[in-house]
């Protein structure tokens, strides 16, 4: 994933990480670039690897470092030097946490000035007592309204027209798109590690991307991602009081009525119908031009062109013929 | 539907309008007032007709001019002259927009000014950071928090009290209503036709009308109609995170517990009981005095009286039966 | 329950108070000190009995007065004199109106100033246009974000983090607490009496307590309590759009995912997951180490170490093999 927005504060010295992770190792002296998936790191990057399920793309992943347990290593080709630790998620975060320091914070932005103040003040059709960050790029013919926060980290192309009472932070927001009042988008998911006593966050490095022609209901909610971004497709719109958590992705054309909730990292085709209270569990995959009616609680994969309905969504024929 | 809110920006010439539709035609010419329902259309009004089951109505209607579809045209008077067109909604929302320019567009209000600077400085009771904007009347006794917005066309009766970072516009409030803090009531409703990558927003130019002594909970949002009027009844209670759709009716008396949905256009009785998390689809008719259990999904009309529970709800005892 | 926050406007005469009860008694003259519930009335304080449910507790009052019905005045000691109303419930709610005024009026807090005007200003590293109200404290290394209203009658201990256009009134927030953007939290419950045309709300003079290390997601909602507090317990976190009703208590080391709703006077445990838009009925005691699967709705207790699923809940083995 390349990224826009939150800096990598490296390189760091191989041996500066292995005692952030109390790893007592004879490691070569070596800069490491960044902190990556299996897939996308390249040589001089450091990875990480927890479960089984990914040992496919560990067997062929070009990072020279990885995080991993000692029943994982002996997937990891040769050019990787295995970090062994106890939990390799907690680990993970608190290397991600030193690339990334600025992500695992999620206070308010104290960078940002009021817009009459800024080089937005003329360019930019606004409502009073906007506040613009740091970092922040907005096109043409934009309007903000009133008492809105447009946090550091956000890009607005052109056409766009956001609410009054809106908080934004490190998101791409593409051309046309309506975000109406009272949203908030871009803050971190709800990811931590739970700890008896005093739970640990992981950082949140993604962004939140929303297409060309989106709309994004009054009070909605939409978390950047963790790894990966949350993605809203192109011509999607979205009700009232919708939450979308971290990596969610969403493609093109879909609908989405009232108070829907998404958890974490589900992915959801192009051309879908989502009913009102509807519910989608985390880290599934809903095809094309799927209907999912009101209400419904999905927690499994649907495959295209489905028509669900029920908790759990099945078949909606079948679900309605069950329930006369 | 008489509409305080709305600027008809007609009458225009019946040979404009055809233009807009890209229809051909030898139409007499004649100035058209207003585009109105069937029922409500005048003489020199004109109307549309989209579905058969609006056959009765159509055959009576005083519209002098109504945008159908081919095969419909044989229902109308001989007073009515049809526009025929492919997409009758759809043109039925390019006319209306014409009519009614302001309808569509819900960027935030920049005719708002703050408080102070208004008539009302002395006469509200007001929060900091207060703003008002165009046609707007407030009664007396009535409290405005900080950071509230009242946005063009709101008219608050006596004693009400609207508490703080509420936005509010096209709405009309009568006496003795409490707004709790958060609320959204008043923007367009989630209505729209879906066209590839570009949906095409319809006109909603009804409004909210909140009748004596309600309340509204924190952080809920009340869409103004599109067609006719959103209303909440009497001495109706509505709990935080509620939503509620356009052209939704509620009777009086009514008490709707936290993070209920109604979707658009079904109307629900007086001294109805809905518990939290409860969703009401679409186009429904609930009696009155129902009762539905919190987290039911209510898919059909309900009659007097009746206490329902499920999803789909069902007999609250039949319902309680089947899942001991 | 000791409250820090609402002033006793007591002592009163105990025919001052039969006047408002409209009760013709020939009352002894004394000063009644306050109201409290049965168990923690002591003497010279007015207490309320009003279900046979209570009378073990009634028996065993050490309140001298107490509000209750013909039917229950058996079970009351010789020590307390019964007040005879027609309707306890309404009663005890004009009582404590009267030794509580302000608890039942959930206007706007207008005695907020911007914090800039206070001496917190340097003290709070906080964003612009805070509003910060009378008997407010504050401790070391806090943050407060963007439009922020910190209402009357709010303690925050050290090193916490409030979010942009947060609410928050009447509550306790201990140390390391994280409350995100939007929330509002304090106000009064859901509570009243249905009165035909014009309901009757009763004083709501609990609180809301934040334990330490808690972490409020975005555009949450909490109420305070009625005659108890609403408590969030040590290091559990809530995701966004969460509502919690009054006199809910949660335990400590819980997750709650998005959009759950739990309704007032329910109990929840320790270690407790409740998975997204889950319900809970109100009332009820969820043990510890619970897990509720997202999208069920619970009716009844659930004991310790229970997994849950669907609605109502039921055994997660069970309900998933019913439901293939």
């Amino acid at each position: 994933m390349s990224n826009p927005f939150f800096k990598n504060e490296g390189p760091f010295e191989a041996s500066l990480l292995c005692q952030i992770l109390n790893i007592d190792s004879n490691i070569v002296s070596k800069n490491i670039l960044d902190i990556k998936d299996l897939f996308t790191a390249e040589e001089n990057d450091l990875s990480f690897f927890h479960s089984k399920k990914y040992k496919n793309i560990a067997k062929k992943t070009r990072a020279s470092f990885c995080i991993t347990s000692d029943n994982l290593t002996s997937y990891l080709p040769d050019s990787c030097q295995p970090l062994i630790v106890k939990n390799v998620l907690v680990s993970t975060s608190k290397v991600t946490q030193k690339f990334y320091p600025s992500s695992i914070n999620d206070n308010y932005d104290n960078s940002v000035n009021n817009i009459t103040e800024t080089n937005f003040s003329e360019k930019v059709n606004h409502g009073k007592n906007v506040l613009i960050g740091k970092n922040v790029s907005i096109g043409n013919n934009c309007l903000i309204g009133h008492n809105t926060i447009i946090e550091q980290n956000v890009s607005i192309a052109n056409n766009c027209s956001i609410g009054s009472n809106v908080i934004i932070r490190n998101t791409l927001i593409k051309d046309n798109v309506k975000v109406l009042d009272n949203c908030v988008i871009g803050k971190h998911g709800f990811g931590f590690f739970p700890i008896k006593d005093n739970n640990l966050r992981y950082p949140h490095i993604g962004i939140v991307i929303i297409e060309d022609n989106c709309e994004i209901g009054c009070s909605s909610t939409i978390d950047r991602g963790s790894m990966s971004n949350t993605v809203i497709g192109k011509n999607t719109y979205l009700d009232n009081q919708i939450h979308i958590a971290h990596n969610v992705k969403i493609g093109q054309n879909s609908i989405i009525a009232g108070q829907v909730g998404i958890a974490g990292s589900s992915i959801i085709g192009n051309n879908v119908k989502i009913g009102g209270q509807a519910g989608i569990s985390g880290h599934l995959k809903i095809g094309n031009n799927v209907e999912i009616a009101g209400g419904s609680g999905v927690i499994k994969d649907i495959p295209d062109n489905a028509k669900v309905m029920g908790y759990p969504a099945k078949n909606i024929r079948q679900f309605l013929k069950e329930n006369r």
